[in-house]
């Protein structure tokens, strides 16, 4: 045992996460530095290939550069892998390596997990990692052969078909929100078929690994006695709810705008599939600069609050801002406690809840100050935008991202890779002295951040 | 005891305070629509004269029109007599009324004015309100002598330096931001005299009360036994801190901007003076539009800070700042409670803080997204700036407020109106069933919002 692997051991859990995530950044930007990956004649700056495998990796989508103008076939299928990297989450990788090398997963990877997927058991977290790894190949493997079948259609061979089907459903699932359209899913604006399958598919992404291992769990249970637990029905109804307010809200603000000329299934569709999308995802199949301001800051808002824990999503996290309107509701009243599907939430939970916002608005803010003096061509409504979206690790865009200066990359790559490891991770790490078992109890928990 | 009064008697305490607001706003408008307050050939519109109370009452200092082209000197006494009874705070007046006509101070009434000004001890509440009183008429008359001294030199009568030096030590105590130059403090960019008096009684009014009256006791002390409250410890500490980032902070980001072709006392006042202003004073010796974007962002959210509690500004409160930042410290390195100058928070205390901030929050945000929509020739941030000097109830202006849209000023208004009365009180006026006295504890505690 030499000092240098005795210096990773003394790292907190958090830490660790930290580092494999640098780890899996550097691994991607030299993969995408590997000779062939771009297409003939291109070159491709060293920052502008970082930013790239940090979006990747953070599976956030936000590029400076055109995908398929930039990469060939190799690059595309490396930045695939890369998606399935961040979207599975390196350390879940990391640790099923070991498994199948065959060592034993210890105490010390176990945290590790148990932190990078916000779970508060110790236990089954080897089952938890494969669940994981199998139901996402799952989802993928039906998305990509639906999606591959239906675009033989538009595509003159089946290769090209697959590229584009396998690409969309990575992309979709992992909410990657890379295309290699050059325009998003604007060609689908009208196809509401493909439509359908991403929307399904981004939510299978965004809903939180958890809910899926639950959701499979009811349907095998043959005497009835699977309950689910106090988080699944948390992000759950969240998620749902901002789906429908978001999907609402941009119908009223747009009816009159750059939705005027549309029919109403167009105008249910584009707002549907932006709300989606904006949870995460980060595809679209509208050009969102097209949207007025008060979408924008909407949008912006619902970036922030971003997927749920657990999941390929970034933000505060669907659980953090579900805690919030609780307590805001319950303190109204007068009432010291929340309450929520007859469980009490714990006192601690709501206070990691109120780090992770009062610290995610903070950071938000300071970056969009940092931006508008960087960027000083730039709008200020698309800065926040951008900014948002790297956070929530969304990647849509006003089209400012290819626009911005070195420094405005830097925070917004910074962004990303905050936004993936999650806020509370992120104090963790640089606080380096706490337990973050500090803050689990042994009770049902819900997971914020 | 008809059923009118019956209902008045069971409005709760915070109800009570928003509608004596009401009155007083009511009051104020009626005064502004007399005949003679206006200049000679001046219509003023019915909604430009509420504004215009609002903006007094709530010692804001928005205005959708020029003081001193619009009212008559009738018009200006009217509206420094308005500005005294929204800094001085309509429950206090109420209160002392009823004890000048000799009524005993029942436990209702100590009450009112014990959210009022957020104080958690029942009883020296008559006292507090002559003490008040006293402090704020003394500061005042104190500002208004060595002004209109000073002034003489710049007006040809004794009338009009008095004038000029009375309505400006009352704008400055009060923080109520009107000026009657036409230009705010600008005529004075290189008076320091006026610059450090104005200051002077700016902080005195926006330090708190509580501060204030601790520190006659503490200078009136003689055996040393005198020991100040942890309130004021925190707020007077919070107060300095933001002056001196704030002052810092413009100064970083306006030197190579604004600040270019100024000397260094220039600079340094400038950044101080605006600093000082953004706190709640809203007046300003420089045309905050030449600001950069970063510094127009960043005075948005010092203003969304606020002066203290039981002061005469407005916002989240300087305490509530301060248990936020203090908490995420402790949490950050693995704390439960939080300790300052040897004293634990509550956590009453914390939820409030939490509370104010977040729904602050979302009213910014959602008043912003209006205002996007109703001035759609207005920049992004000239509209955050409005409102978050609106709810901080501040008064510096990007020159957004003569162009408002109707639903804009009523929008401003609102804000003007929830940011004097605080939003803990505000939450309980439409709560309504709660008794705020839920939330107060026999031991030491942190006035919060
Ligand atoms: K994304
Ligand atoms: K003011």
């Amino acid at each position: 045992m030499n000092i240098s692997f005795e210096k990773v051991r003394n790292l907190t859990p958090a830490q660790l996460i930290a580092a494999y995530y640098f780890a899996a950044i550097g691994f991607s930007f030299l993969l995408l530095r590997l000779p062939g990956v771009h297409r003939p004649g291109i070159e491709v700056s060293l920052i502008d290939s970082l930013f790239t495998a940090v979006s990747a990796v953070s599976v956030t989508g936000l590029t400076v550069l055109s995908i398929i103008d930039t990469y060939s076939v190799q690059g595309i299928i490396i930045l695939m892998f890369i998606m399935q990297l961040g979207g599975i989450g390196i350390m879940s990788i990391g640790t099923f390596f070991w498994l199948l090398v065959g060592k034993r997963i210890g105490l010390r990877e176990r945290q590790l997990i148990m932190i990078d997927h916000n779970q508060t058991q110790m236990s089954g977290v080897v089952n938890l990692i494969k669940e994981i790894i199998k139901i996402l190949l799952l989802i993928e493997a039906i998305g990509a052969l639906v999606l591959t079948l239906y675009f033989t259609q538009f595509y003159e061979t089946f290769a090209e078909a697959l590229l584009h089907g396998a690409f969309t459903s990575v992309s979709a699932t992992t909410n990657g929100g890379f295309d290699i359209t050059g325009a998003s899913l604007l060609p689908y604006f009208n196809d509401y078929f493909v439509q359908i399958i991403v929307i399904l598919l981004i939510i299978l992404g965004a809903i939180g690994f958890p809910v899926l291992i639950e959701a499979k769990a009811f349907l095998a249970d043959q005497d009835g006695s699977f309950r689910f637990s106090l988080f699944t029905k948390i992000t759950t109804a969240t998620f749902a709810a901002l789906l429908a307010v978001g999907t609402v809200v941009i119908l009223i603000l747009e009816a009159g705008n750059s939705f005027r000329n549309m029919a109403w299934h167009e105008m249910f569709f584009a707002a549907l599939f932006q709300s989606v999308s904006s949870r995460s995802g980060g595809l679209a199949t509208i050009d969102v600069s097209l949207f007025g301001e008060a979408t924008n800051v909407f949008m912006s808002a619902l970036m922030f609050i971003g997927a749920s824990p657990s999941s390929v999503g970034g933000g505060i996290r669907t659980t953090t801002f579900a805690i919030a309107i609780l307590f805001l509701i319950n303190f109204g009243r007068g009432k010291n406690s929340i309450k929520v599907f007859s469980r009490e939430i714990y006192l601690t939970d709501v206070f990691r809840a109120f780090a992770v916002i009062i610290l995610a608005g903070f950071l938000v803010m300071v970056s969009v100050m940092i931006l508008l003096v960087t960027e000083p061509e730039a709008d200020a409504i698309a800065i926040l935008f951008e900014i948002t979206s790297a956070f929530g690790t969304c990647g849509l865009s006003l089209g400012l991202t290819p626009e911005l200066s070195s420094i405005g990359k830097v925070v917004v790559m910074l962004l990303m890779f905050i936004g993936r490891v999650g806020l509370i991770s992120f104090i963790f790490t640089l606080g380096g002295k706490s337990d973050p078992t500090n803050f689990h109890f042994p009770k049902e928990r819900v997971i914020i951040g």
